[in-house]
């Protein structure tokens, strides 16, 4: 398994940090207090001050965070001020929801191309950007690099499709598959799972439910 | 905040799980050990008997794990025996691509409605199921008791709707807004942040070139 600088709870609290940062700033409040942050964030306040620790610690002791400072301070360490390509692979429904998202362009995420096996979809655009054939894939990447591949295909043609992204000298694939993939340890790979995410539900419904009846 | 019985961790491990055995099944296999299993969903051995052993075991020493047996196990323990009823809030892309997702049904979970403001959509239909307007909410959970609600509209209105959803007497709501809904404790939340996911991933691309680099 792939060894990471920061543990993953932590980075996986930078944009939720970020975002409420980003509500703040909207609303016009200056400072806030980690005792505020854990509140919205679902931890604890000294958890708070432990996450920003991690990265050199941004607080004052009685006086908390600001705002400003803390939002621009946790951009920087999510690299949103780094412009990454992407393509989307599947040009399916899921992948025309994702390609038609254009809130990823605002942190810094562009989306250069979109490919798909099918040809009846080959030559439309989504957002003025062209599905292409897949066959196409490996010509564009070495005329456009490509930092991060989204997979957006069924599952019986992740691996295939992942091994193909993984020769294109990518950094990450953003995986909607219900697959766990098995590409090289250079590539980073993220996970959106989404049944796995609804069962997860199910599951926490089911035990609320049995908690009450016994 | 809310104290489940199981920890989340093992949770969401049970799905993973539940997709590996359902491979093996698929391919024949009728065993398999905690090894095997702990390699294919990145945690290990020992982690893996912790796991069921929260549920009450289903090992043997020496002998690993019957394939189908723990399927069946895992179902059970995630509900997926269980019917529970959905419908999607927002039929923008998003809304439009989770409603044509068919792989949910096939768990259990019965898309019954979908929810607009926007009268341009209302009297549509996806995969047979109508395009009400939001105003009709009400009235159909009534008809019509709703388990889930997924919502799926954007975030300047995600309160407003996950407000209206929480009088509706559902038990869960599964939200793809980049928002923290802060909605009755009986509610079940299951977030999907897409953009939290991304700016993770870029993070970790990031923080890899800075290892490179040092």
């Amino acid at each position: 398994m792939k060894e990471y600088t920061q543990p993953d709870g932590v980075v996986r609290r930078l944009p939720k940090y970020y975002r409420y940062l980003s509500d703040l700033k909207q609303m016009g409040i200056a400072r806030v207090s980690s005792k505020d942050l854990s509140k919205r964030i679902g931890n604890t306040p000294s958890q708070v001050r432990q996450d920003f620790n991690c990265f050199g610690g941004f607080g004052q002791q009685g006086y908390g965070y600001d705002v400003e400072t803390l939002y621009n301070a946790i951009g920087n360490i999510l690299g949103l001020n780094t412009c990454y390509t992407m393509v989307i692979i599947g040009a399916g429904r899921l992948g025309q929801a994702l390609a038609n998202y254009t809130y990823f362009e605002k942190k810094g995420f562009q989306l250069t191309g979109i490919f798909d096996v099918r040809s009846s979809l080959v030559g439309k655009q989504i957002r003025g950007v062209d599905i292409r054939h897949i066959d196409e894939l490996s010509q564009f990447a070495k005329d456009n690099p490509v930092d991060i591949v989204v997979l957006a295909v069924p599952k019986e043609q992740t691996n295939e499709v992942a091994d193909l992204a993984a020769g294109l000298g990518i950094k990450g694939i953003w995986n909607f598959a219900p697959a766990e993939l098995s590409v090289d340890e250079q590539i980073l790979v993220e996970n959106i799972q989404l049944s796995d995410s609804l069962m997860t539900l199910g599951y926490r419904i089911k035990e609320a439910e049995d908690n009450q009846n016994s």
